[in-house]
């Protein structure tokens, strides 16, 4: 007897009653997605490994899953190279393509391969799933999705007014109460610069967001500790205290940051984007959070993150505005603002807030119980008039003892049932069964599908 | 400067206007998928190597892709085993996990893993990219979908006339004329009992598909040379002439087998599919055909193939009966019936035939052109209004040349335009234009979205 088979650690498969969920989840977005002009792309699972590597830096290289050369991969090399056991260097003679860790290098990879094709701004959206050899642990896979919209080739800051429409839109849609959180890259930046430490930056709102938890003072001391100057602290007091409405808050930095021109670029456009929002209106709160710092490295203007209110977990949407996607290939000048769902997250809390349509979730709405050659000969044209009204509809296969099939339809969580043997026969009709009440009916065709569809 | 990126040969980006019309047809195939009651699961895209090995072959182990193990992947080799440069062996050793070749393996993995899980029948549907380091070449790729559907735990026929149903119907939705070819493994064991060669049954097959383009005299000789008997070739001369209506060759062929008991049944199963789907009806064609001799090794029972009619390409579907799906993962006795549609010979049918529905490859409806931010901040509500319609509509982010934005509306095909001036603004209107037509009028808000919802 053959070993029990299994699969890669991190990996998962995905069941019915799953994929029925995450298709809601991914048809919503992709819905929302349409809605606003973006188009879909899609991109190998495989790159070349020079698309990939130096992309993510050295921790991110190492998760790269590689793919080793067909045929003869020690080709051209020596001895010595081989015993020297260098997996790294031999990995790179071994291997030229891996599978991609983002949808982000491969987008930008797409417009540079694809820029004479191109009509900018470019709205592209793409959900494929991407491979990282991280540790799995719990809710961290090895193979998970991404959904993710960009637009660009505009610096216009209506695009991040409608990327927080989207966001806004899909969570309505969902049902999920959210908080959206809004912050801008100029900002911190022009924070930095007032106090005078700017590569503390991210110390400094690390210890700003534990104000609630742990009081003024020790938020103090603990910048203290980070090594910033009494005279920053004194400083950063109006910062750390910003508390009211976004008006309020973008009021008193206006005051904090008039000396610094990034600073007050950063909440001039925080304004306009908070301001416009305000008169379309959203059906969730955004609100202005200093302490949001994501992707420093990347994000050069507005930063967004998403927390579902009633679910504990940790973000679940996330973007921000970027400078250069595509310089690294050698196309400069690309600048562009993007969101990312996080489908598996987005998963738990549809879950846990048991918040799936049954439409969504719900297969074969009748089965047509199985009685013989000649009942299920009876039953398949009116099978085929059923479906044809778009019901999914179903005959079990094989005449087995009713409990079975009963016991299926159950298992399916079947609404319906359709009993036919000589008397339906006889008469032309069909008994209906309604699983949830037990009550049962011999009606027409007729009646049949227009009760269904 | 940074190198030209490109993608691994073999590879495919698929673009926006190419998504669009590879979503019609997995769509189109995922809803009469369910219609019929089956369930959609996804596999991951790596599995163990174990799982994969040996499952397709020695031609077929070397075209798998194999994925590098993470970290020190020369633990425990010796430097006797490195320096054989045994690129097989040490393949096996360096890499313990590969890409899906197929969707059948992992679905056999599947079943065997969530046996207990599973209530059977189990129907279902998988839709996923497969990858094979096949040599690249015209309409074959490294990197392609595969579409299947299967039943297993179940012999009952009423499942190959349902699959045939599904077939029939989605090409009927797609709007290709096909015929439907079917066979039987039973009737070809038939032949060869009947004729006593048993292990001649592809050459016979082969030759037997020449009829009309060589002539009966040919035929023959090719059989000779073949090396098939004198008195076999005499026994097969009514099945080398077989003709006339399904029912008729049936008839002939139920004379030829009357000696093979597995030749009976394989006529008898194929007279039911046969009778069946005649009685409920279908919109194409169904043909018994001997010379179709697909997956000899695996197939047991049923045989299909779907060619189109109106272009010259390969066969776009294929699939059968198999008996024993997971007993190399030590599960016996699980047996099954499935089809495979061909989606990219189905893209490119579409495209030659130009098939694909306006509705499903057209993206925004209406552009709002940008005249400034007063203008914008206009049009925003409106917008909303537009999309909470169901309408796709966007404004163009950026207040840049009218010249450049109209440029936009036709590269996407946008074929509605709303142009807002002071003029608009004041008497609370838009000028909608249409594209197609040049036509302009102005109306109000309610009149816009009343006339593009």
């Amino acid at each position: 007897m053959a070993a029990k088979p299994s699969i890669p650690k991190g990996t998962r498969d995905f069941s019915p009653i799953e994929m029925a969920k995450r298709n809601y989840i991914f048809d919503t977005i992709r819905e929302v997605y349409h809605l606003y002009g973006f188009h879909q792309i899609e991109t190998p699972a495989m790159e070349m490994l020079s698309t990939l590597m130096g992309k993510y830096g050295d921790e991110g290289d190492k998760l790269l899953f590689k793919i080793q050369n067909s045929g003869d991969y020690f080709k051209g090399l020596t001895d010595e190279e081989l015993l020297s056991r260098d997996a790294a260097h031999l990995a790179s003679k071994f291997c030229e393509k891996g599978l991609r860790y983002d949808l982000t290098v491969p987008f930008a990879r797409y417009v540079v391969m694809h820029r004479e094709e191109i009509t900018f701004p470019f709205k592209r959206y793409q959900i494929q799933p991407v491979w990282r050899a991280d540790r799995p642990q719990r809710g961290r896979y090895r193979e998970f999705y991404q959904c993710d919209a960009d637009v660009v080739g505009s610096d216009s800051l209506l695009n991040e007014v409608e990327l927080m429409q989207i966001v806004d839109t899909v969570f309505h849609r969902f049902g999920v109460r959210v908080c959206i959180k809004i912050n801008n890259r100029k900002i911190l930046s022009g924070i930095a610069e007032v106090i005078g430490e700017a590569d503390k930056i991210v110390d400094i709102t690390v210890a700003i967001d534990k104000l609630d938890k742990i009081g003024l003072d020790n938020v103090n001391a603990e910048l203290r500790d980070k090594g910033v100057s009494e005279a920053a602290i004194e400083k950063l007091q109006p910062i750390i205290l910003l508390s009211g409405t976004n008006a309020e808050k973008l009021a008193t930095l206006k005051n904090v940051l008039a000396g610094s021109e990034t600073g007050l670029k950063g909440i001039e456009e925080t304004t306009f984007i908070l301001e416009t929002l305000d008169k379309i209106g959203l059906h969730n709160e955004i609100e202005l959070d200093l302490t949001l710092a994501r992707g420093l490295n990347y994000y050069t203007g507005a930063i967004f993150e998403v927390k579902a209110l009633d679910v504990q977990i940790g973000s679940i949407t996330g973007g921000g505005r970027y400078d250069n996607l595509t310089g690294v290939f050698g196309m400069p000048g690309v600048s562009g603002v993007g969101i990312s769902f996080g489908a598996d997250r987005i998963f738990d809390v549809l879950n846990q807030l048991d918040l799936y349509p049954k439409e969504a979730v719900n297969g074969t709405k009748l089965l047509f119980i199985n009685f013989g050659e000649r009942e299920a000969a009876y039953c398949l044209p009116i099978l085929q008039k059923v479906r044809a009204r778009g019901v999914s509809a179903e005959i079990f296969p094989d005449a087995v003892k009713m409990k079975k099939q009963m016991a299926y339809a159950n298992a399916h969580e079947i609404p319906f049932v359709a009993l036919v043997g000589e008397n339906e026969m006889n008469e032309g009709k069909v008994t209906l069964k309604n699983m949830a009440t037990g009550e049962q009916a011999l009606i027409s065709v007729e009646e049949l599908t227009e009760q269904l569809a």
